[in-house]
This record gives C-alpha cells, structure tokens and sequence, in this order.
C-alpha cells in the first residue's frame, strides 16, 4: 500500500530516518551504555529495533509499558524509572517477575514500603539532581537504601533525571550543569553502592562519561523540539493529513489537536515543494489551519511534524513503517494507557 | 468501589454535576433545539444521557464517531459536522445509513462529489461565518447546494460555526459579532433552502434566536477555559491523580501530559480543604509538580481540571462515573480515534 492510501490522520514512521537515528546512537552508547525511554514512542516493534542494535535494556515510565515490554518478550532488564505506589498496580508488575527483570525506582519510605508489600525484587534509588519532580535528596539516598535492603529488595544503584537541562542555547553551559548533577548522583551513589548510575536524555546524552547507562527515546523518532539541539537525529515521525478545505490565504487538513501533543506548541508542517515552509495558524480538535507555501488542493497530502514525540505517539492506535512512499509494516502502539 | 480505590490516573465524571449541566441546558435548548456535539466527550453513554433529557439529534466531528454513535442505537439523526473525502471512510459511513440518518457538512466541489461517489443521502452545506477554518463562502453556498441535489443528496439546510466567538470578554461585542455571523448564516441559508440552521457552542448556547438547533458540546462536563465563562454550568469531569513524591516545596502526582490535554495550558487542582487552590508548575508525561495549597502525603489523591475537556476525554479508555464518592458506573470512552 502506498502513503496516499492511507486514511488520515495516519502517523507514518520513515524506516530509513528511524534507521539513521538508531545506528548513530548505537554508535555513540553502544548496548548496555543506552537504556532506551519506551515512553517516548510506546511501541514494543520498535523497542524491537532498538533490540535488534544491541540494547537490551529498557527505561519505561508506566506500569503498563513495563508488563508490555514484558508480554513482548524484551524483559531482560526493564526500569520503571517512575515512583509507583498504588497496590493493584504493583501486584501486576511484581506478577512480570515471572518472564522478565524489573527494577523499580525508589524515593522515600512510602514507596520503598510498597514496593516490598508487593515482593518487587529490584529497585534503583531515584535522586534529586535538580529537576523539581519526583527524586529523594542525595543526603538521604542511602538511607533508603538500607530501608530498602532491610525489606529484601536488592539496590541496584541509582538514577536521576537532569530534564531541565536537556535544551539550553549555551553548550559550555549545559555542560557544566549537566556535570554538577551528575556529581550529586556520583556522590549519592558513593554512599548507596550497587553496579547502576543511570542518568540523562537525547538532550545530554552526548555530555555523560561517568554514569553506566544513559535513558533517551525521543532520539529515534524526534520532534521539533529536540531537532533546537542539532544534534546528528533526523525527523522519523509524521502525521500524514489530508487536505479537506482551501480558502483564498489559508487551507484546513484532518490533523487536528487530538492527533498531535500541544504541549510543546504547535507542530511544523514538512515542506514538500522547494523546501518553502508553510505556517500554522492553529490547531483545533481535527483540524489545522494553516497558511500553505505553495499551492495546495483538496485532497493533497501534507505531513505534519510533532512538537512534542511522546504524547502525540500516545493518542495514535498505530504507527505505520513507510519505505520509499510504500507502507512495509504495521507497528501497533500497544504500550498506551496505564 | 469508592473512588480512593481507583487506580491512577483515573477519569471521573461526577454524576450529580452531570446531571446539573444536562438538566439546564435542556432547559435552555430543549429536544431539537439543541444537537449536542459528541467530540467533546467521545462517549456514547454520556450521549445517552444527553437522550435520556430530550436531544435525539447529535454533531459529531469524526467518521468514527459517527458509527459508533450509530451501533450504539443513537442514530436518529447525526450529523458530521466536518468534511470528509477519503473515500474508505465514506463508505464506512454510507454503510451506516441501514441503523441511522448520516448528514455529512459540505463546503466545496469535491466534498460534494466524494459524498455522491459514496452514496451518501444527506448533507447540509457548510458556511464560513468568521472562523478561519472549513466552510464555504456565503455567495457560493446556493451554487454547492444545487451540485448536491443535481447529484442527488438531499440537501437539508445550512450549517456555520463561530468559534473564534465562543469566549470574549466583552458580552455586547460577543452579542453583536454572534448576530453578525448569524445573519451571513442566514442569508446563505435564503438560497439554500431546508430545515436546519445550524450553529454555535458552549459559548454562544444562549445568543440564539434564529438558528433551529444549536450544536454545543463542553457543557456537559466543562473545563477550565469555559468556566471563565460564568455560564450556569460546573465542573463534571476531573482526572484523580495520586501523590507519589512530595519535597519541601511541592509535590508530585501521576497525572502528566499524556492524561490531560494541554493545547489550552495547565490545568488546575481542584481545592479540598478550605477552598484554598494548589498552583501547578508544569506537568510532565506522566506527572503533575504542584504547590500544594495545604500540606498532602505520598498516596494522597488529588482531582485535577483539565484546561480543554475534548482532548482529556480522547486520552483515555474509560471514564468512571461517581456518586457521593462511590463508583457507580464503567462508562467506556468508545468514540475514540478516526
């Protein structure tokens, strides 16, 4: 089946830009040295891919993603990199143990607590590094992982997530940040032992030499707020739309707010003709409205790039693998909801 | 089940606030005179409710909620209120007319012929009336409706939609704008002909006198953005999230991005305790970093509200209706997706 017949919005994966995306980071944090973020694409064919490169381990931010990856067959060492203390929820995870390696992050009595009530056998211990989210002070990271080992979890070591630096204009800057957080972590693990430091994203995963293990996703499929860094990722992602309106200055497609995470802005429509680019107006809940660069008509096609990658994968029920305009596979987006 | 017990993030809907919006505005816009737009809750139980109080007729934004209004024995009378010209889903909706009377929007040569290509029966003829979106110039809707019919469609009326009106400041200028769109609405609908003039939302539900049915859809379960409206109706829908991290200055819940449509900004927390509100600072894929107003523990749950209720709703699989705290109702979310 080519592109043009499929009903839109369709999100359409490009084999070969996924393909690039994969090899350069491989290249650059080969197996062990990536644990690749599942939330960010929620697709256990292309967790598949980063497999079939060498990396073995997963980063996932959902119990469900983690007991999918574990149904999927690719549980060799799965991290919910993500505090977690409802019972039901933890009782189906505790239940993968029987086909895959889970290890839990950890952050206070609470969930140190509710992790062993629910006879989870692994746990990182997640640190502060400086984003204002979820992470306990690294002063207190080997207390709890007494408090952990106390309870028959083994401490593998620890995480962090320095999210806040991920996109800074200033490179030296970002560098010298990046290496403070890691210093706390470096330190917090100092105290808490175990063979783990895993740290970082696709905005930093250039700056890190001293943790074991690097967790990135956005780098396979992309988006515009990453493709800011420069970095050697290309765009793997589209929504394809079809045009169902054109007025005098303006034309309307099918991709609207409910195909597309807004929370990073409005998306960037790929130029198709002369590389002219053409601007969005807004998005509605099916609709962008949007100033074309060249001439469009009813019923062309126009992809649209995300802003953000891990929602807008989200609110799809399939990804479909494209090679030279022709659709090869069908990659269900089986790792949704909770 | 009491709601403590759901596991997170969890949507609810709030049956007596329901039953509050649908009541008042069945009041205002009895039976006919209102066609409640199903995009805003993508749920054909919650569409049964709206039944159960007198509307019959319903707007839909999708194929698929089309025809899955229509299996649900909702079919009376749906209308599309967007255009479509992929031909598979047409036929799709073609194939629904033996359980329902489809309607679909028209607003240029080839939807016209698309919809007489796939043995469509119905349509009304789509009139820009401000909005920069679909619709047709006014002088041209009597040539697209005469194509209809030489091809034909019945041809039942006219539709417009003044979305760029829904929420201003000024009441005197949204009333003035509103009777200025209504009246290009009106005219086009002189050389149309049919029953139906169809318009409005939320917004503008109570600015109506010469339209016969109004389509309106938040309402029913509201958001954040509507209520700065003032409007009779309150906050039905919330998504429970539970408290997994707490610092010395915020906290942290399971409530992200990937749970809450952003495309209208944050959402809010609704206050528990002494009306005082929590400020959110950002939401992540999966969390919500908040100030808490008065002090929470990890396994707290909180109720946030979204900014924009459609997409919420398209996020999730089901929604859990609640009565005084108890779940008494599954409510599938079933209209999602395309």
């Amino acid at each position: 089946m080519n592109v043009a017949q499929l009903s839109t919005p369709a999100l359409i994966i490009d084999s070969d830009a996924l393909d690039h995306n994969l090899r350069i980071m491989a290249a650059a944090r080969p197996g062990p040295l990536l644990r690749p973020h599942v939330k960010a694409h929620k697709c256990s064919s292309l967790a598949a891919a980063q497999a079939a490169v060498g990396h073995r381990s997963f980063t996932c931010a959902t119990v469900r993603e983690m007991i999918g990856m574990a149904d999927a067959g690719l549980g060799d060492d799965l991290l919910l990199a993500n505090e977690v203390i409802d019972s039901t929820r933890l009782a189906g995870l505790a239940a993968a143990q029987d086909r895959a390696m889970i290890t839990v992050a950890l952050d206070s009595d609470e969930t140190v607590d509710a992790a062993a009530q629910a006879g989870i056998h692994h746990a990182l211990i997640d640190v502060n590094i400086g984003l204002p989210r979820c992470g306990c002070r690294p002063d207190d990271a080997a207390r709890l992982a007494d408090r952990a080992r106390g309870r028959g979890i083994d401490v593998r070591g620890v995480m962090g997530y320095e999210g806040h630096l991920m996109v800074m204009d200033d490179s030296d800057e970002q560098r010298s940040r990046v290496d403070d957080a890691v210093e706390r972590l470096v330190g917090a693990h100092e105290h808490v032992g175990g063979d783990v430091i895993s740290a970082g994203g696709t905005g930093t995963y250039h700056l890190h030499h001293r943790v074991t293990e690097v967790q990135a996703g956005s780098y396979a499929l992309m988006d515009s707020y990453y493709a800011q860094l420069g970095h050697p990722f290309i765009q793997a992602c589209f929504v394809v739309g079809t045009v169902v309106s054109v007025s005098a200055n303006y034309a309307v497609a099918d991709v609207g707010l409910k195909a597309m995470g807004m929370d990073h802005g409005n998306p960037t429509i790929a130029p198709c003709v002369d590389d002219a680019a053409s601007s969005v107006w807004f998005l509605s809940d099916e609709h962008v409205t949007f100033a074309p660069a060249t001439p469009v008509r009813v019923g062309d096609q126009i992809r649209v790039i995300p802003a953000h990658i891990d929602p807008t994968m989200a609110m799809h029920d399939v990804a479909w693998l494209v090679h030279d305009g022709e659709v090869i596979d069908r990659w269900p987006i089986d790792l949704r909801g909770w």
